[in-house]
């Protein structure tokens, strides 16, 4: 029997979200039929609603899950009712393709399918995401929430977490690693506070002096001021590895600048052409790199909540109810929030 | 007692090279006085000659440099008159920073000095290159050249050689790496031949149908056609690592698309804007990364040369006399050359 759902749509490009009511899929032998408590407000799931990006209408936007197990299939074999449960940005990939195999699913040759405006592998049936009651998952995209967690701030470490705890461990930050972080959103704050779980000398790029005090109290150990020269000088050659979160085009040259020997500056949050551009230069006469890399793949997402919960590290959040979600847009716009919003799911049933 | 040298210099910007009688310094116990017999035409000498870059005249290029020790200092303790040597592209580097401490004197946090167009650290006197008969080098920066290596086919491995050696070891190429090369010029030929020598698959990108033949004789395994959609959209995802020595402004993008998952382009032919510019998206979403390198460092250079002289790697190369070099320079303009032009220093005593 197929699963009746209530959510939050958006019913064509730039539409405020409304009420919206669906069907998922009778779930199959190893789907988790997962309860939705909590789910957090990605910069990315505006972007679908604007159309920004490709978008199929209606949209349910939301991939930062936070959920209670309410029933599994006869194969699933590690989750049963009751289980507290997260998922991310994915919920399935082909599963043997060599990125596959590596466990790195989001880079799946023929594509992960993504948690919203994306369509179910089997079925063909597009996927709706987590602005919504109900969920039905695969296991293999289902991740365990570390008891003591506090569940409603970990919802983001789904996607604004693993985004950024991806590069630390892809280019190998531990202890004493000097990592720069620029900008302090929702991606920014969760790196300061994932770096410095793992040990690093942690600085904030910003262009603000005003959020000195949030960069130190999430962890940091200083800000730079990219707005002053003098300050972007002394740090040159600093930087192994620095996680540019900034979602908008800017100039990375000056970052790079900062980067040492062999460093490393990752882009987590633009998509786009790099303008202005790159100067050589920097990068060949340093031996110096510019990557990107998007969120993780699921070993390493479980692996992330693990390292969370023993650190007992989560986001910093606001929680609003799902009526108040298009005004959550607008703050978002304005960086008017610390630092990610998170819907609670029961307000749905005031709907 | 300083030493007497005659050479080529360019006097002004752009001038033709004519003969340059000039002093070298008394050595000093850690040198090593080296009679220069061969000398590769490196793109980067016309650059001199030309002030593309910040040039001091009069300059005396060249610094592929193939010689034979005519005698060294009291605490010279690797090298003994009669040994054949090489000096690349530095003389001299800080030697306590920490790029130095990890032989990595190319990227010396004061600034290594270079063969030419330098000042020397100690004297403070201009550095002058291999266009002439004597070079008076700290033996730390001489290179021991592998006994049965062909001293003339050797001298562009101080240059060309290294360059593309340290990337294609830093990304740890090795037996079955898929390598792909930008360009077939004097860095290109040499980046096939050691990718090769190391066990790589390697491919060579070219806008000329005509150089397959030559790509497949310094043993390539295919080539692709940069201007054939079809071909470029059939090796989307193909190579772990691609060595980009094309010396120009030119589109990256196409060749990022090339790369696989954790691929890296290394540029290090090319310093300046990067035009068109980069699209992030195609590193985001592949963990993509894009990163320069300049020549090598001295420990690496010596293994470079160890490794040609055991595998019987060198340059392919015309050798021209002293007094042929502007005409070599307009050659080089052209790409007419295969593949590096090398001076017979024995030219010298006909000026």
């Amino acid at each position: 029997m197929t699963i009746k759902v209530s959510g939050y749509a958006a019913e064509r490009a730039k539409a405020p979200l409304t009420p919206y009511h669906f069907e998922r899929r009778e779930p199959r032998a190893d789907d988790v039929l997962i309860d939705i408590l909590y789910c957090g407000v990605c910069h990315s799931d505006l972007h679908h609603v604007n159309a920004d990006w490709n978008t199929t209408y209606p949209v349910v936007p939301g991939h930062e899950i936070i959920g209670k197990v309410i029933s599994v299939g006869n194969s699933v074999s590690h989750f049963k009712e009751g289980d507290y449960v997260g998922v991310g940005c994915m919920v399935d990939s082909c599963q043997h393709c060599n990125p596959c195999k590596q466990g790195l699913e989001q880079y799946c040759d023929e594509g992960m399918t993504p948690t919203y405006n994306g369509a179910d592998r089997h079925d063909h049936m597009p996927t709706y995401g987590g602005y919504s009651d109900k969920i039905v998952v695969s296991e293999k995209f289902v991740l365990k929430i570390p008891q003591g967690l506090d569940l409603k701030s970990a919802a983001p470490l789904l996607c604004a977490g693993i985004t950024t705890w991806s590069p630390l461990r892809h280019w190998n930050v531990k202890q004493g690693s000097r990592v720069a972080v620029v900008g302090l959103g929702g991606l920014g704050h969760m790196a300061i506070k994932l770096a410095k779980g793992l040990g690093a000398q942690v600085t904030l790029f910003t262009r603000s002096p005003s959020k000195e005090q949030d960069a130190l109290d999430l962890g940091a150990d200083k800000i730079i001021l990219s707005t002053d020269a003098k300050q972007m000088a002394a740090a040159k050659g600093e930087f192994d590895l620095i996680i540019d979160t900034v979602p908008y085009e800017h100039d990375i040259n000056p970052y790079v600048t900062t980067l040492t020997i062999n460093g490393t500056l990752v882009l987590v949050g633009f998509l786009g052409d790099l303008q202005p551009t790159i100067n050589s230069a920097a990068l060949v006469l340093g031996r110096k790199t510019v990557a990107g890399s998007v969120i993780g793949g699921i070993a390493e997402t479980q692996e992330m909540l693990d390292f969370c919960g023993k650190h007992g590290i989560t986001a910093d959040v606001e929680m609003i109810n799902m009526q108040d979600i298009d005004n959550a847009f607008k703050r978002m716009l304005k960086s008017d929030v610390k630092y990610r919003f998170v819907i609670d799911m029961a307000s749905l049933k005031k709907s």
